[in-house]
């Protein structure tokens, strides 16, 4: 069994204790559901610093009307034992009381960077991002955090918002893990049917394709509304954006001479499924 | 000259060797222009920690339109001086750049308790407030953090927003220093001509007697008019609010066996004034 805390208290007497013995000390936070994606990035933790404690929480603020906050996976002990086989030290699985007692009532918001793209479709999402994230580097006082890179805009709002709040802890963006035809792993997968699944791969070809095209210097808008025809085709019932930005404002991509980010988000069956690739 | 830093890189220097060396840390945010409720708080610091650092940030997030951010008083080398008398061990002043450089675009919001009595009459003004000291105290990682119960809602919101966080520090609230007529020393106090001064300690005495009679059992409703009436008598131009709340979520006064506060707000010549008193 994974040491397990369930309060802030006790999750900052055992990062204490590892401090006052000279460890760095590296946070993975997660909603559980935990699959190959969230394992490397404890793996990443484990390289960059002596002690990783991953967090499971199923964040009701990030969840807006309709969305799948019942339904989203959840199987703690299953979790637990990935975490303990990976070799992660401790993980911290708090209530929703112990996050959000009575009276409640701060919110954190990145304007900018969390108002596009995810921000449009998913209204007050990074603002629960935010919010929760913020809690939880100033509950656990880490050296690093680890994020996936899977949810590009989201590593970039977490980042700036450390940055804006001068929380001390270091920002790390992990890359995507993919299965073999290309699919991000992501713990809504699993409401894919056996059909959907074998459609699902069309996304990552489609970016990567368009992200290619770009650099070769096509045209973005026509590359674009290209990509969205390709995926509406394979079978997904609409296409939320496909979009290439740029890699740190997430604004239009114009100067193609700096790094870019081919961002999508689009609906098959049950699940929303998003994905980004380098330009 | 008391030693004055104006990096975050070189207040987390200062602080980390302090802490090297088993000092507790205390911190005092100020806008400058300081008078004896300042000094209060950093001999409350003094008290209660080994060091203490100062602040000086003249903050443009929680001044509206058409407030007095241009006309603020600013004489950093006489304040500087006052802390270096009083024993401050530090200040930190940073500039507007330091504090939100290019991009910035994080905000902290406290919703309920910044919304209502300064909250309706200074949109905007608490969250510019939960913003910085968010940032000041994930900047200084002080042990606790001292401000006054002058601003008495503003106390209420950032110990809310601390605790919200989980930001770790303690935050102290300091008693009002006053006038030898009772006016509550506040940076904004320079603004009153002699006459309007002479009138200005009707505000104190007011709302002394309100809480008075209200322990007494009088009606609050009937007091809270009477109470504006006094001060408007006293010649000044406008009272925004005079209000009886609860102490801790400064709703309306009804269950009298807990603490209540008596809050309010009203203009003098070119003065806002703000004061408070305990039920």
């Amino acid at each position: 069994m994974i040491d397990i805390v369930r309060t802030v208290d006790e999750l900052r007497g055992r990062v204490g204790d590892w401090r006052a013995q000279g460890f760095r000390v590296g946070l993975v936070p997660t909603m559980g559901a935990l699959h190959a994606g969230h394992l490397s990035l404890a793996e990443r933790s484990m390289q960059l610093t002596d002690r990783t404690v991953a967090t499971l929480f199923i964040n009701p603020k990030q969840f807006g009307e309709g969305e799948d906050l019942e339904s989203y996976p959840r199987d703690e002990a299953s979790d637990g034992e990935k975490l303990r086989a990976a070799g992660v030290h401790l993980l911290f699985a708090p209530s929703v009381e112990e996050m959000y007692p009575d009276g409640f009532m701060t919110g954190v918001i990145v304007g900018g960077l969390g108002d596009v793209l995810e921000g449009t479709y998913r209204p007050g999402f990074f603002d629960g991002v935010a919010t929760v994230v913020s809690k939880l580097l100033n509950q656990a006082a880490a050296d690093r955090a680890f994020f996936g890179e899977k949810d590009y805009q989201q590593l970039l709002v977490i980042r700036h918002m450390a940055r804006d709040l001068d929380i001390p802890t270091v920002i790390e963006g992990v890359a995507t893990v993919r299965e073999t035809d290309g699919l991000a792993l992501s713990s809504r997968n699993v409401y894919l049917s056996a059909e959907e699944r074998s459609a699902a791969s069309v996304l990552y070809k489609t970016i990567s394709e368009v992200a290619l095209k770009v650099r070769a210097g096509a045209d973005i808008l026509n590359l674009e509304s290209w990509g969205r025809d390709q995926v509406l085709a394979a079978g997904f019932a609409s296409v939320d954006y496909l979009s290439v930005r740029d890699a740190f404002s997430l604004e239009p991509f114009t100067d193609v001479s700096g790094p870019g980010r081919v961002l999508t988000a689009a609906k098959l069956g049950r699940a929303r499924l998003i994905d980004n690739v380098p330009v």
